[in-house]
């Protein structure tokens, strides 16, 4: 059913080369972190080395007006419906390697051993590589502007941390901001989306796993808390004469447990990154307790259900205790589900490979959850070295690398033969 | 036994008047607060305000090498150990106008009243300004100086918290820094030292008391406490793969009040009143917390059981979690007990007042403790509004006030024939 000279193998060789070299760009060699966060110099030059190698894949290169750059291997019948594969080339601070560039490299080596062994697919193969995924203006800025989230305010209102508009900083790198909005693809000219990303967490590392098949892709909600009492001296206001805040705030983290345990699933995750109390100093008992609060599931029945507990044990450690509660919703973000059709082929073919894998959920965040809400959409996870990630530390071995770049490769060559059909369910 | 015109009386609106001149030395209006911070201009100013003021008291004005205002009422006997009545003019940033300037405007008010109705006692009495009681430069300055207590080596190092030296800002302020070693005085010169202070505690507002009578100054520890585990992806880490910082720290602040409870007396305080979690991040699950613990007591002993099942708790809970725990040592104050023979005089003379006092630690620190260690020594309190101190919001009433002062200048009057004597007890 294909037509192809030799079968299309990805090379490992290749693959190495292309993450040396894009290793480079950004590079704090003092840290040893990458530095190639969205549209900075670092960001701008990945993408044009991202090109270059497309080419040399023998591609067909855009860039779309959100900056994403993508390379085509043109189908047998191009006006099917392609498939998207991508990921992205931009990083947090201080990042590791493989954090979205897995993706994007990965992808663009299937297609150039597709290409080198002649194999010519039914829908055309485009390999995506995203902007902004990281969050350095919000994040998943690219995937937004493909799938029609992005607006005119976020295009206007965006900055980052150092209060640099998204706006002057496309236009300093010669794109016309308003163009992002024309980034929008149709649906009907999407067959599916694959993305190939480390696991990001420990647990296909500590099951000595070489794939997850990602079933469904965590949503979020973010709170920011503060519970407000009353400042006083530390050593001249008695025990039960207090309003500590900090009191309120270490009832609450012994509440996580149980709320999690009543209301939550195996996949639920709730986290306090940040936290501060004010006045804050030493010899002052807390007035006021600021903290972030980051819950997380695959199910939007149960985080709503999250959200309603964790609210009600606030308010009534902040009755009990008399404080003052408030809470801002930073952000909140619906959960998705992969696609099962796709999620079968993912499996028969890890299967055939002789890998082992498992199905799970993604806990973090991905251009992927953007993709599918317009289109079929899987992902697939290596194992990430400790659970690392964000972090110089992060790593996977290649040979789990190679494993999920020729998993991912059998997948693509099925998919861009027959498509995403009902009929691949079990 | 007292060659007196007339009987000394305390003059209200001279201690106003003076109380509204000190206030508007270092007043910021935006905020209504003070900032006359140690050695700063407007502490100078409030320097040479006082040692005006002395003068037209009729007192012997003195500034020693630590900077220390003095103003004498000598003695029919000026070989006999001197009284010391004192406090400070130095403010924390954004302060009240009572803590410190109360003691001060308030000895100087009785001797001025002595001086005016033509008393003149058998010991001499000196009011004593201290100089950076608030700790711009670690606490307790003056009185360290004027008890022994400050070693070259302090004088040498101390800064404030812009890195800027004690001694450059000494020798800027003309003063020799190395005099400061020479502020040190004979314990045998000294009859005894009282302070009259604001509280800075709710306990005499809640009950409606006019004066505390002060038995016992609290000792204290300060630790900086770091718990450390691991910093992961707060949406791909399970929560049982876990080792979360806050986690530790939470748990640790519900084993405060079995702690308390356990080894404590009810004079036993334990403080949180600065928390950090590291990285930091909202989606990030802390891999560090670090917080500080003020602890206080009266009596010693209890202090060494609190110092000693505070760390044992924080080990059990990093084993128990798998964190690392470590602190450090900020300080230790040894608590100190007031005068019993002056705790009586005290007592007697509230009651011929009429006043409604009571027995009481102190549970903040104050230069009395230095004095303690060389000296007899006691403290009263009057009320503070809402318990409220360092903040613009410190208020006592002007009735309480004056019940204050009237209480200090009784003693003094029986003190300062008497002198401190074992027969002064009950």
């Amino acid at each position: 059913m294909v037509e192809t000279k030799e079968r299309a193998e990805v090379s490992l060789p290749r693959l190495q080369r292309r993450f040396k070299e894009l290793s480079d760009i950004g590079l704090d060699p003092e840290v040893g972190g990458l530095y190639r966060m969205a549209f900075t110099q670092e960001d701008m030059e990945a993408r044009s080395w991202l090109e270059k190698e497309m080419e040399d894949a023998g591609l067909v290169v855009a860039r779309d007006g959100a900056g994403n750059v993508s390379g085509v291997l043109e189908g047998r019948e191009p006006d099917l419906p392609r498939i998207l594969i991508g990921s992205h080339l931009d990083t947090v601070p201080c990042a590791g390697t493989l954090d979205g560039s897995l993706g994007v490299l990965s992808a663009l080596e299937c297609l150039h051993a597709m290409n080198e062994a002649g194999f010519k697919p039914k829908h055309s193969l485009e390999v995506i590589s995203f902007s902004d995924e990281e969050g350095r203006f919000g994040g998943m800025f690219g995937s937004q502007a493909v799938t029609g989230k992005l607006t005119p305010e976020t295009l206007h209102n965006a900055k980052d941390l150092n209060g640099v508009k998204l706006a002057d900083v496309l236009e300093r790198r010669g794109m016309d901001p308003w163009k992002a909005l024309e980034a929008v693809r149709d649906p009907k000219s999407l067959e599916c989306y694959l993305e190939l990303h480390i696991e990001q967490g420990p647990v296909l590392d500590v099951a000595r796993e070489q794939v997850g098949l990602v079933e469904d892709i965590t949503g979020l909600f973010k709170w920011s808390v503060t519970l407000r009492g009353e400042a006083n001296h530390a050593g001249t206001t008695p025990m039960d004469m207090r309003q500590d805040a900090f009191f309120g705030m270490a009832e609450f983290a012994y509440q996580i447990d149980r709320v999690l345990e009543e209301n939550g699933s195996e996949r639920s995750r709730a986290t306090v990154g940040k936290a501060e109390l004010l006045p804050g100093s030493a010899n002052t008992v807390p007035g006021e307790a600021n903290f972030s609060l980051d819950v997380r599931d695959t199910d939007p029945e149960i985080l709503r259900q999250l959200s309603d507990q964790f609210r009600r044990a606030l308010s009534a450690i902040a009755r009990r205790r008399n404080l003052m509660f408030e809470f801002t919703v930073e952000s909140e973000i619906e959960p998705v589900a992969c696609s099962r059709p796709m999620l079968d082929v993912l499996e028969e073919k890890a299967k055939d490979l002789g890998l082992a894998y498992r199905r799970m959920p993604s806990g973090a965040a991905h251009d992927a959850q953007m993709m599918a809400t317009i289109t079929p959409t899987v992902m697939l996870f290596v194992p990430s070295r400790g659970g690392k990630s964000h972090s110089p530390q992060e790593w996977t071995s290649w040979d789990d690398i190679f494993a999920g770049t020729n998993l991912l490769m059998e997948t693509l060559l099925e998919l861009s033969e027959t498509g995403v059909t009902d009929s691949q369910e079990a």
